[in-house]
């Protein structure tokens, strides 16, 4: 294997950006960071990955790990991969993100990890380039919320047109008019308005609404 | 350094999918495997990281050293990590993927890498899963013609609409109707009707295009 200059003193770890929608907010999965450097400091989910890993297989242990649960689906997001980035030796970090839905995906944070959702506004301060991922990868959320439905993996099954103009605003850090937000989703035409109607604290009623399975399915594939 | 368990003997690997379009086709830049495994094979341009070289330096050192010029804006693909990916060890190889003007970029082919770009259709067969890459690549640029201006980077600075048509219809794999993509095209607004007219080889006239820096710019970074 020699001729492939392998022991080249690169190591490779593996992060996971998992977003979560929780009392009106956006969070990240963190983590405390149990060795030097940056011992104590919140981190993302992080794990060095051994030549016999797959990355998926880094990540379902990552997830299992951290949360008791490696179902949940992750994406790949980018190589971090600058020379100095970790200052103990060049390691390229090759991250991913997801989206989990604390109220329908099985979670169970795990305490000696220090495993925890962390709200995203004000802005946290993570060590290495974490800050960074989670840059990204709100970016790339942010685009993909331009074509694509959102809400299926953040959301509970049903809610209000409220909730998602929540989730929408928290996501795309905006503030919309509520006419004008409820006109556009409606027409992007991936919601079923159901019959059931949820009365708010003050008795007011609002329509409840869910995600029709399958025009949300073609959306992701294709595109609005 | 121990503590980070490197000498994982896993070695990092970078690799190019660098697109033109030339006489009416699309094409890939391919050279020729100069060692074992797959010797003498097709493959991506490609080369090993040294733990002291950044992915960016890479990138420059193999467009240098394939095509004389480094000055050709690329973009993150992915992180191709199978397991057996390649016979001789675990090898992960970030991908990288552009676009290239064979009239506006200079372009200097290394006879000795056997560098030279290939024709897409029919489909080339490429060592390792230089393929996926590839298929990956197209993907994407696919899924961006949708909601981004393309053809600044493949295009000479005029064309006529059948040009624009023939690049489209190839990175698409996809026939239009002419008129119908003439209409979709100019509601994109991103080009600019010239005062120069092209005759053809039959002597018939054809309105020549360019696109409006400005706006082709905004639509790059916003989308539709």
């Amino acid at each position: 294997m020699s001729f492939l200059k392998l022991n080249q003193n690169i190591g490779i770890s593996v992060s996971i950006c998992l977003f979560c929608y929780d009392n009106d907010q956006k969070k990240i999965l963190t983590v405390i960071n149990n060795e030097e450097p940056y011992k104590g400091a919140l981190i993302l989910p992080t794990k060095i990955l051994n030549a016999n890993e797959s990355l998926e297989d880094v990540c379902s242990e990552i997830l299992k790990y951290n949360i008791g649960n490696s179902n949940i689906y992750v994406e790949q997001l980018n190589a971090f991969g600058k020379l100095y980035r970790h200052p103990n030796g060049r390691i390229i970090c090759i991250s991913f993100y997801g989206l989990i839905n604390l109220e329908k995906d099985k979670v169970n944070l795990n305490v000696k990890s220090g495993a925890s959702f962390t709200s995203l506004d004000p802005n946290i301060d993570l060590a290495f380039d974490h800050n960074d991922m989670i840059d990204m990868a709100l970016k790339r959320i942010k685009r993909r919320m331009k074509y694509r439905p959102l809400g299926k993996n953040l959301l509970p099954n049903q809610f209000t047109m409220n909730e998602l103009e929540g989730l929408y605003a928290s996501f795309l850090s905006k503030k919309f008019d509520k006419r004008n937000f409820r006109r556009r989703i409606l027409e992007m035409d991936f919601l079923r308005e159901i019959k059931k109607v949820q009365r708010n604290t003050r008795g007011r009623k609002a329509i409840l609404y869910e995600f029709d399975p399958k025009k949300y399915k073609n959306y992701s594939r294709t595109g609005f």
